[in-house]
C-alpha cells in the first residue's frame, strides 16, 4: 500500500497533464487557477486509494479522480460567488480576481469537463460512473440550496442540518470512494459499503470542520477562527446549544445571531463560551466520534485485506484529529 | 410524417411529466418556471423529427430532446445573469424574479438534470449521446466566452464572429438533430450529415436573428427592434458595414458604437440607414441565403426518403422567412 503523499503526487501530475489553458483564455485560465490553488486533494486521493485497496490499478482511476476534483472545484467557484467570499485557500476567489460572469461561465465549463473525464471508461463502466456522478452532483446542489435556505430560517432542526451537510459535503466523499471501488471491479456490496463508509466519514469531517471553526487554533486553522459565528451560521454547535442552553443563554445566543456586531471578537468569545457551558461543544465532539465509529463498523464488514482496512482507518483518524 | 405541432405537443407533454417541483422548492421552482415560459421548442422538435425522418420511433427520442431543451434553458438562465437581462420571452428572468444566487444554482442543477435524462438509453447509445452532449456543451460555453470577449474588443473579424455564433448557437441545433439520428440508428454518414445540415441552418438562423433585430417588424418581432444596436453588439451587420461603408459612414458608425446615447431611437435610425446604404444589409441577406443553400446541398446527399428531405427543407424555409 502506497502513502497518501504518493497518491496525491500521482494525482497532481495527472491534473497538470490533463488541464491546460487554451482559447478562449478567459474561460480556461480561471479553471487552471482554482485547480492549482492546492487544497488537501482529499477526494481524488480517496478515489485512487480505494481502487488500490480493492485490488485495482490506481492508474485506471486517475480520470475519475480528476472528474471528482474538477466537480468539487466547480462547486467552490459557484459557492464563493453565492457567499460573496473574497478568499479561498488563502488566495483571491475567481469572481474577485476576474468577475462574477467569469466565475459563472468557467464554473459551468468545469462541470462539463468533469463529465468529459468520465468518457475514458468503457461503455458499461462509464455508464455506472455517469449515473453515480449525476446523482451525487444533484445532491450537492440540493445541499447548497438547503444551506442557503437555512440562512433565513429560524426553525432549522438538527436532523435537517445533518441532511444538509450529508448532501453538500459527505456524498461527494462517498461517491469519490465508490467510483474507486467500481473501477476496481469489486462486488456491489463492497461498492455500497465503501460509499456508506465515505458518507459517515464525510459527515464527521464536516462536523469537525464546524468544531474547528469555533475552537481551532488560530495559528494552524488557516481560516479565521469564529468565521461561522460572525456569519451567524446555524451549525451543529449552534443548534445543539439552542437545545441545551439555559433560557438566559439561549436568549443571548439568539440575540447575538440576529445581528452582525462590529465587535466580532467579543461576539465570538461570548458564543464559544455558551457553546462550551451548554455542553454543545462536548456533544459535537461526541457526534463526530459517533459518525467516525459508525464508519469504522461499516469498514469491518467489507471484503478487503486487513492491512487495507487499517490504511482507511488511519486515514479517518488523521482527518478527525487534524487541526487544519 | 407528422407536423411540427404534433412533435411540439408530444414534447411538451413529456416535459410536463418529467419536470416536477420537489424539495428544496427554491431550487426546483425556477427550473419549472423557465421551462414553462414556452419558446419555439425548436431544438427538441428537431430531435424528435430527425429520429422519425431516419425511420426511428420519436418516442425513443423524448428524453434526449428533453436533455437538449433543459440544457438550452440552463444556458439562457446563466446568459441572462451575465447580460443582466430583465426579460426573457417577455417574462421576468429567473435572476430578476428570484435572485442571482438562485439563477446560478438552479442553472447548475439543470445542467446536471440534462445529463440525467440521457441515462435512459442503453450503455452504448448513452455513451455516444453523453460524448456528443459534453462536446457540444463545452463549445456553447466557449461561444458565450467569445461573445463576452467581443464586447471589449475593437478588432473582431467576420470569421471570428461566425465562429462565435457557430459555437454559441449552431452546434446545439446540430447536436439536437444528430442525437435524433443516433437514436434512430442510422449510418455514421447520415449522423454527420444531419449534424452539418443543422449547423449551417443554425448559423443562418442566428444571422437571420441579427437581421430581424435591426430590420424586423416591431409588431411581430417580440423583442425590441434595434436592441443589438442600442447595446453596441458587433453583429455580422455591423462588421460588414465597417468593411463596406464609406470612410465618413464608417467613422459615424464607430462613434455611435462607442457611446450609449439616451436618444436610442435616432441612433437606431442612423445605424440602420448605414447598414442599408453600405450594402451590409443586403450582404447579410445573401449570407443567410448562402448558409441555407449549403444546408440544402448537404441534405441532398443524405440517405433519407425524398418526402423526409422535403419536410426538413420546409422547416428550414419556415425558419428563414419567419418574422419572429
Amino acid at each position: 500500500m502506497q502513502s497518501v503523499e504518493f497518491y496525491r503526487d500521482r494525482f497532481i501530475a495527472h491534473l497538470e497533464k490533463r488541464i491546460r489553458v487554451k482559447e478562449p483564455v478567459r474561460l480556461y485560465e480561471p479553471i487552471s487557477y482554482i485547480l492549482e490553488l492546492g487544497g488537501k486533494r482529499l477526494r481524488p486521493v480517496l478515489t485512487l486509494m480505494t481502487t488500490s485497496l480493492f485490488g485495482g490499478n490506481h492508474e485506471k482511476a486517475l480520470d475519475a479522480a480528476l472528474a471528482i476534483e474538477v466537480f468539487h472545484n466547480f462547486s467552490l467557484i459557484h459557492d464563493d460567488i453565492m457567499d460573496a467570499a473574497p478568499l479561498r485557500r488563502g488566495k483571491t476567489t475567481v469572481h474577485e480576481k476576474w468577475d462574477v460572469n467569469t466565475g459563472i461561465l468557467s464554473g459551468d465549463a468545469m462541470l462539463i469537463k468533469a463529465y468529459q473525464f468520465l468518457e475514458s471508461y468503457d461503455d458499461s463502466l462509464s455508464r455506472r460512473l455517469f449515473g453515480l456522478f449525476s446523482h451525487t452532483a444533484i445532491q450537492v446542489c440540493e445541499g447548497q440550496q438547503y444551506d442557503m435556505d437555512f440562512e433565513t430560517s429560524n426553525r432549522v432542526t438538527i436532523a435537517e442540518y445533518l441532511k444538509m451537510i450529508e448532501y453538500k459535503t459527505a456524498v461527494l466523499v462517498a461517491a469519490a470512494m465508490k467510483m474507486g471501488a467500481i473501477i476496481a471491479g469489486t462486488s456491489l456490496e463492497n461498492q455500497n459499503g465503501i460509499y456508506e463508509f465515505g458518507k459517515h466519514l464525510g459527515i464527521a469531517f464536516q462536523l469537525q470542520d464546524d468544531y474547528l471553526d469555533a475552537f481551532g487554533d488560530a495559528d494552524t486553522f488557516g481560516k479565521q477562527v469564529g468565521g461561522d459565528i460572525i456569519e451567524n451560521k446555524k451549525t451543529f454547535l449552534y443548534l445543539k446549544a439552542l437545545e441545551l442552553a439555559s433560557p438566559g443563554a439561549k436568549k443571548s445566543l439568539q440575540d447575538l445571531y440576529a445581528v452582525q456586531p462590529d465587535d466580532t471578537l467579543s461576539k465570538v468569545k461570548v458564543v464559544t463560551s455558551i457553546f462550551k457551558e451548554s455542553g454543545a461543544a462536548k456533544m459535537t465532539k461526541q457526534e463526530i466520534e459517533a459518525y467516525t465509529q459508525k464508519a469504522y463498523r461499516i469498514l469491518e464488514h467489507l471484503e478487503m485485506p486487513t492491512a487495507a482496512k487499517e490504511v482507511l482507518a488511519q486515514f479517518g483518524k488523521d482527518l478527525m484529529y487534524r487541526q487544519v
